[in-house]
């Protein structure tokens, strides 16, 4: 079985056996991934990358995932900046990175950007984010990251804590976790809370998640605790954003009820949200789940590579 | 035979036989291009790039050239952009790309600089551009583009359509097109015509090109239509720029008395020049144009990479 | 014998022996640099690169030198320059470049930034420049072009010129090359003269250099001239510039009692302190030490890919 679609615009492409195809190919590539061994599988091949907004971590991984295999990254927005390429339509830039790649890996400001993209591309497209709306190689390396933690997805309890509401990943990925059986909680403020239209579409598949607004009401029964940024930005001033930001932060002493076990995710970078004496504890597990961004990357260029468009 | 030159700062450094020695190369080379076929022809070869002026394609199709043949691209011009590296003379700058490289593009805003440049460098330079002068390989592009289209360029109606006065591209086909015995005729307002110095001297050669302002007057003619971009800084106001880019854009409606197989070229990136709707008739070529920069630029860096300077 | 060390912070944390062992490789991979001969020996090994601060050569010949050996560059400062990097931690950035390659290069404008860096990383940490504290790498490179030059670094009348009490590569060098036996001088004008502590840290292994502020009573007895930059920054105002830096500016004049086969080098980029009339003699060796960055950093990367941190 290979990838059915050409285009990764939402994790909701991938069917529940592709998205396993992917990550059972991930774990063959985290020696090729840490440099242990060397791989030509992606040899000849060039993924092009157009990043219209900032990334650091998504835009390295790809570069560096490409890299392990063998094959080249070609910078479309290149040392220019964005602002160049913005002068011509996407339609255009798309077709100009489809002349000179294989696969095409895209960031933008706009919601459904990507999927506009793929209209337009004789290569597939890869969605790294667009906007408001879909990311879904955070939603790969993530649920990667978790199976890997804890051997199965399947009944573990997942919390996702903090901006649910304007967090991007914490949408796709809790969908996701809902298609592989975890029981999943909501811990945020009320005013930062998950939308209801992703409930809702919980609601659809029979999952009906736990809300919380207290730290200590949830952590003990926590399998995974998946941290999000709290952006001051959404705050109308400043003090109720510290005072939001300061209720949760994860400190050695939020942790001393947590499972021995428990591990700590985070999509990366971070603010103030994961204080850094947790950094040498077990329970971090958020460089792990950065790193673990090129074998995830490394098994979907590979598999979509394999596909005619 | 191979390249007598070691530079190619003009169109004119290659004689007519060493531009077919490059358009057949480049034939052989599309598979490679396509990503269909692994090459390790340049394997070990650094290509450095220098852009002083921002560029997208002509960047980005020497990037995939290189890399598709198996070598290395070095941007000098750097994330930090090209500020860093004016602060040092153009030759010293030169030099250093000549110790970390073994050819070396440039792009730089005033005309005769690649020449100079040339001077300076043990390793092959290749103008990709230098203010109002040349950029020769557009021109084999361009060449390469019309003899797969028409099957050769001798005899054909050419008609070299939009801003002849100052855009660049232009110029040097219309010498080249000269060269294989294309019939060239100008299509442009008055104020944008050719300039006299490029008629005398296709003169010289003998080649009267014959001149046109009104589209519907050559259409019917022509089997290749090269468009190029009208950029409203020529014009002293923006409504003069709205009339012309107006009366010379190309739509359906102006394609109506064309011949079936005529075929539409633009150096891209467009304007209003070219309406979307035309993207999906047998006449666009553009984009399989800005294709067939890289295996053009491959076939350039192979020939160049075995001449000893 | 290989390295010992693990981070390459200062060039103190190389013994004499090591630091042979690296000139000693750099010299059979002078054809490799020269893109005369091919290798593979770190194909699959990825070079991750973090300029906080602008740099042209070094960066340059790091990317040249990871490519020539098969391996690839992953520049984490990337298109969107450092600015995006600093938001968040060093110590993340660090973990974060250490996820996605397997050495790290770092230039920072503070001093011990490199060392901090060091501590966060599993991997291998390269200091390319931290502010005005170390840059070992360029003392490698600048010893290996002495040592090419003269046949042995031992009993040479080595010259250190310019901006002694500024200019970080000077500090470093004057150390290593009293470490290898050569005979120091240093020629400065009062103002810009060597730092006591440099001074004093020479004088603890033995070595009391003599100090000039004319050209003309030390030109014609050193074997090596090395000229660095004087910067404009550095004094109160333009006059007083323009008189140190007429009276320090190297020209054919200035040259005429030096010893025939007395070299000229130069870290470069220069601003008036050699005049370009001098490329073309002799003594000029300044181009072809921006070259040996290559060959000696590939040796650097070689030795340190072998090591276990």
């Amino acid at each position: 079985m290979g990838l059915r679609c050409k285009d990764i615009v939402s994790i909701r492409d991938l069917g529940k056996e592709e998205i396993q195809l992917v990550l059972e190919l991930a774990k063959d590539y985290v020696d090729v991934a840490k440099g242990h061994k060397n791989s030509d599988n992606l040899k000849g091949t060039i993924l092009s990358a157009l990043f219209i907004e900032p990334s650091t971590r998504t835009r390295l991984s790809f570069e560096s995932a490409i890299n392990r295999l063998g094959g080249k990254y070609l910078d479309i927005s290149g040392p220019e900046g964005s602002s160049l390429v913005k002068g011509e339509s996407l339609a255009d830039t798309i077709r100009m990175a489809a002349c000179y790649s294989d696969i095409i890996v895209l960031r933008h400001p706009q919601e459904g950007a990507a999927r506009m993209a793929s209209l337009f591309s004789e290569k597939p497209v890869i969605n790294a984010g667009d906007g408001a709306g879909q990311h879904p190689t955070q939603t790969l390396l993530d649920l990667f990251t978790i199976q890997e933690a804890c051997g199965s997805i399947e009944g573990k309890e997942i919390v996702l804590m903090g901006d649910l509401k304007y967090g991007r990943t914490v949408h796709s990925l809790s969908f996701a976790l809902a298609l592989f059986g975890a029981k999943v909680s909501f811990l945020a403020p009320p005013e930062l809370q998950m939308p209801e239209e992703v409930v809702d579409h919980l609601g659809d598949i029979g999952v009906k998640p736990r809300v919380f607004t207290k730290i200590d009401d949830i952590i003990p029964e926590a399998d995974i605790l998946y941290v999000t940024r709290i952006q001051k930005e959404r705050f109308p001033d400043e003090n109720e954003y510290l005072r939001v930001a300061e209720s949760y932060q994860i400190t050695l002493e939020t942790l001393t009820n947590a499972k021995k076990d428990m591990k700590i995710l985070h999509p990366l970078p971070r603010n103030l949200e994961i204080h850094p004496d947790v950094d040498s504890t077990d329970h971090a597990l958020y460089f792990k789940q950065a790193f673990n961004g090129v074998p995830v990357r490394m098994a979907l260029l590979k598999l979509l590579s394999e596909v005619e468009k």
